[in-house]
């Protein structure tokens, strides 16, 4: 049995239907049939459910943005951290595995290697970057598990969402038996206020930038198949390989679903935070080769925004 | 055996002394001797030690002072509600007895009871509440512990201690077989940066204000006092009774340690935070009514204070 946490969220229905798809037995929990910030319910639950794997899609991501988190910071660090905590102590309590759904958005900025060896950090608002992709998109590379978050409480600014989402991976991978999955800016083909597709077609005015993006199905396939396959546990960046800028998003955007849109670009950041976002916002290219390496299939970035824009389901 | 974490700390080291007085086996743990941070590692301490109690001192209170740790938040997160969310589901998997060193800086003001009947939240900041003292004291009382914190991360502005703290208090009451012991600003006759009378006396100025305070092993005294009388487990605000105006301390002082010391107040509100003080201050007045109402006995704050100022160990 796999017990699913975080059941009815927007991550938590794809783990649903994959875990359905496979066929696999599994238990959709969400806050209203048991409250698993609770320790010693979740650990009976997982006891008398005999569960083998403890998936947790839950947290607190604010709404309508991240911005929320800055004032709701109980609730934020009770469903980003404080509830990580829960399900690994309850995990190793009864010597479970688990898994846990974290964000590429601890990282800030990509990486360029310099003289075939050196990786330096780059900060993607900076005019060279988006020259460089357009030269060669190649040169750009992402961060790895082996780099330090520097989007978090011990490097600030970060946002307060950023915070409660690294320091749960800090606190957690002191456990055994648990994956740790990268999921960074989620989108498919189904409209919705999560999805990233929608957001941009919703908002008044576009932030520029470059982001490595996760298609929802197939971040929760790539994380059920790492389980499946008994791939070593540890942290996984989970996205689509690549990168995009937004611009080239929006291009393809208005190629299929809104051709006659137009749409208006923050001229920069000081323009963006002065009247756009409150809280620092995370930009960040991931490197998936540990991923890849591990034998996992995922589509090219390119190729998912592609195949969701031309199936846009409004 | 108790197990004392946090033993080197400096309401640790009042636990050792009182606990050794007592004749209880205990044992002193320091980080440097297990890493109680990690769940797997304290539930094996607590059921190998076979634990009657354990005590949670261990905390992060910022150094010089509070405002440290708007900056530091992984640490002041870890140390004060990570920390005492392992303690809790340590002690719960054990089915071990546990007391947690909370705060009373999760409250600001006081209360005043009007028509005999109502209670309404004062701001200490006015100078009204000082006239009321003047006329009566008796007038002013404190919180007690079915009041919502207000000087929390769910009340903003709070600082980010104060945070911590109030969120540890909301995750760890969930559990039974706990003790939650309300300390607040601890002061005794040995000089420290952690006691009241020496922060006092080395500031440059001093903030004006109203406050319950705790004498060291007052406090320790009264905490271990409820669990050896097994007195229901909960809350417990764990001051001296009263409370003190900062101009009564320091007028104290002046007295007995420091006859030719002239004392310079910061001008308001608005002058301490301009100069002094960074994060907001929680100063409050707390009702052990509680407390007293379990047979513990603690002397009036008055009494505490004086007996410190008398015996000052410089």
């Amino acid at each position: 049995m796999v017990i699913l946490l975080g059941a009815s969220g927007y991550i938590g229905r794809a783990f649903s239907l994959e875990l359905e798809r496979r066929g696999l037995d599994y238990l959709p929990l969400s806050r209203n049939e048991i409250n698993y910030l609770k320790f010693d319910d979740l650990l009976k639950c997982i006891i008398t459910n005999k569960a083998k794997l403890v998936v947790n899609a839950a947290g607190f991501t604010g709404r309508p943005n991240v911005d929320a988190c800055e004032k709701e910071r109980a609730e934020t660090l009770r469903g980003n951290t404080l509830l990580a905590q829960t399900v690994a102590h309850a995990c190793v309590a009864a010597n479970v595995p688990w898994g846990h759904v974290s964000s590429g958005c601890i990282f800030s900025g990509a990486k360029i290697t310099q003289n075939n060896k050196t990786r330096i950090e780059v900060d993607l608002t900076k005019p060279e970057v988006k020259a460089l992709i357009s030269r060669d998109r190649n040169l750009l590379g992402g961060f790895n598990e082996e780099d330090e978050p520097n989007f978090t409480f011990r490097s600030l600014p970060c946002s307060f969402y950023s915070g409660t989402k690294a320091l749960a991976e800090e606190v957690i991978t002191d456990f055994p038996r648990g994956y740790v999955w990268r999921l960074r800016i989620p989108f498919d083909e189904f409209n919705n206020p999560r999805n990233y597709l929608s957001k941009l077609q919703s908002y008044q005015k576009v932030y520029s930038n470059v982001n490595s993006l996760s298609h929802r199905t197939d971040f929760v396939c790539a994380c059920l198949d790492l389980w499946g396959s008994r791939s070593p546990y540890g942290i996984y960046n989970v996205t689509n390989p690549g990168f995009v800028t937004t611009e080239e998003v929006v291009e393809m955007i208005q190629e299929t679903i809104s051709p006659k849109r137009e749409f208006e670009f923050w001229k920069n950041d000081e323009d963006f935070y002065k009247y756009g976002g409150k809280a620092p916002r995370s930009n960040c290219v991931l490197d998936v080769s540990k991923l890849v390496n591990a034998g996992v299939f995922i589509r090219p970035v390119q190729e998912a925004l592609y195949a969701s824009i031309q199936n846009w389901k409004p």
